[in-house]
């Protein structure tokens, strides 16, 4: 049986997700086929923690949303301690439910309760259609749900799911500021081999820099000269040394890409505590950047020309 | 009579900042001398939305912290809609108060409701100090103070003044997570020439970049074959394309320095909307960075050599 750790409760975009993972052709062999046993957690902190002491075997956390980028939380954690890996990645449309007890008008919310991210995407919504409400934040869209079903609050922006569990009704349906939001979840466990090259991969690692002038610039070269491309770059305070950053980068391409191997090589040279963290295949249907270069022939050329041959 | 907004009530960092900066010698010139109105808001997008509407003459708003990064919502909005500027800096400590109505205790202390970066940086204190607390977050730390002063709240986290205007008293001082967290505030106008250079100023800029492999690497390229020093980096969702981004940077200069000015021309070049944010001295206390070679004679040189000088 494998264990997973989620954002829980039942019901969250992260509990979605999970599902999507486990029955996605291409990520199901990751849960071994046999039966998942899915263990709510409040938050990525916590999820990834107990991936760390060995009590679940993956945890299922957001990584990146399209509108309010980088999940710090999730990030921060993976930056610091023992080392973790990632192993897929799977994407969802975010759009929410505005969710009451049934009878609640749009006049009687005074509070809705959701998760911070949420929140940030219903914030211009709200401000228009609920005259009275303020806005709180709580561990998760389910969480919201339960406090609304509970009465601690009058309504919360979840996944429509999260109604349908907790006994609530939609006041308003694909609720969002900003359309065409996504949200990106990443599968992490302790480190192992990484999935096999597909030819359409993700490769992340997190770094520190020395103190030298122009030393990000050196250190991203290291990529740019053999035209690996960068999909996502994030700086976030090392929370060691005021006002210094470990730099999070997401290239194109897998390990077992010759020439991105070569370059994990010379960026760790570059960098301070270069921490990879892991390579695994781009969700399907995101665009995948252009893929490294194959040189994979360059060592058969090099050992030729050291034998002799007339290459 | 200059006019500033604020995150208020009376009592915030953001309060304790704008005094500051109205104070401090090099920066109080910007303030006309005369009485300053002080007019609180909410969030930094309402604050920044007053300076662009002209109802204020600035707003002073947090930009970033050594422990949670920069400030999205202030960067979000800086980064969009008609062009702002920054004209001066300052930095300030960042310990709290736990403040609570007489007689609380902490077993008492059920709701504790602060700002979300207050939050983040007392989660673990609160962990292991108040065993009946739930965090929930408002639009300010003296924001919080008054709920808990009201009774919907039980504690907040803040600075010690805004128990002093709240009635409040401490049930803990100085408590942070990690310690030695700064929160570095910026004062913002609409567009206007900078404050002269210093020798020891700060220009930031934001760009998005083409479509192409490397842009980012040839864009920062600009800075460092300039010697130009790079302090902070972040990348913010572009919120028009998924998962595509607007590079936020700080670089050590200002736009009065040649090679600064050279570089900005080159950058504007290599990426698409570069919005220049200003120049603006380093807060009093702050490591600048290595500060951009001097190239000021250059101009005499090259101009010497086309009047065809012997130099």
């Amino acid at each position: 049986m494998t264990t997973v750790a989620y954002l829980g409760p039942p019901g969250t975009f992260n509990d979605a997700a999970l599902q999507r993972l486990r029955t996605d052709a291409r990520t199901a062999p990751l849960f071994g086929g046999a039966h998942t046993d899915a263990v709510p957690a409040v938050t990525p902190d916590e999820a990834l923690a107990m991936v760390r002491a060995g009590t679940v075997d993956y945890a299922c956390v957001p990584f990146e949303n399209s509108v309010d980028g980088t999940i710090n939380p999730t990030s921060d954690t993976l930056a610091v301690g023992s080392r973790l890996q990632i192993f897929a990645e799977t994407e969802l449309d975010v759009v929410f439910s505005i969710l009451v007890r049934p009878g609640t008008t749009a006049e009687d919310v005074k509070v809705l309760r959701t998760h911070p991210v949420a929140a940030a995407q219903v914030r211009r919504w709200v401000g228009e259609n609920l005259p009275n409400a303020r806005i709180e934040t709580t561990s998760s869209t389910a969480a919201g749900a339960q406090e609304v079903a509970g009465g601690s609050a009058d309504a919360t922006a979840a996944p429509a799911r999260a109604g349908e569990i907790n006994g609530l009704v939609p006041l308003a349906e694909n609720v969002a500021d900003v359309g065409g939001a996504r949200t990106r979840f990443v599968l992490v466990g302790r480190p192992a081999p990484p999935t096999p090259r597909t030819g359409r991969d993700r490769t992340c690692v997190i770094f520190g820099l020395p103190h030298q002038p122009n030393s990000l610039v050196q250190a991203l070269t290291e990529l740019s000269i053999r035209d690996i491309d960068l999909t996502r770059i994030g700086s976030r305070p090392t929370r060691v040394e005021r006002f210094t950053y470990l730099f999070h980068v997401d290239l194109v391409g897998h390990i077992d890409d010759p020439v991105v191997a070569e370059a994990l090589v010379a960026l760790r040279h570059r960098t301070e505590d270069l921490r990879y963290l892991g390579s695994w295949p781009v969700a399907d249907g995101e665009e995948a950047g252009s893929p490294p270069p194959d040189h994979a022939d360059e060592k058969a050329w090099l050992e030729g020309l050291r034998r002799g041959d007339d290459v």
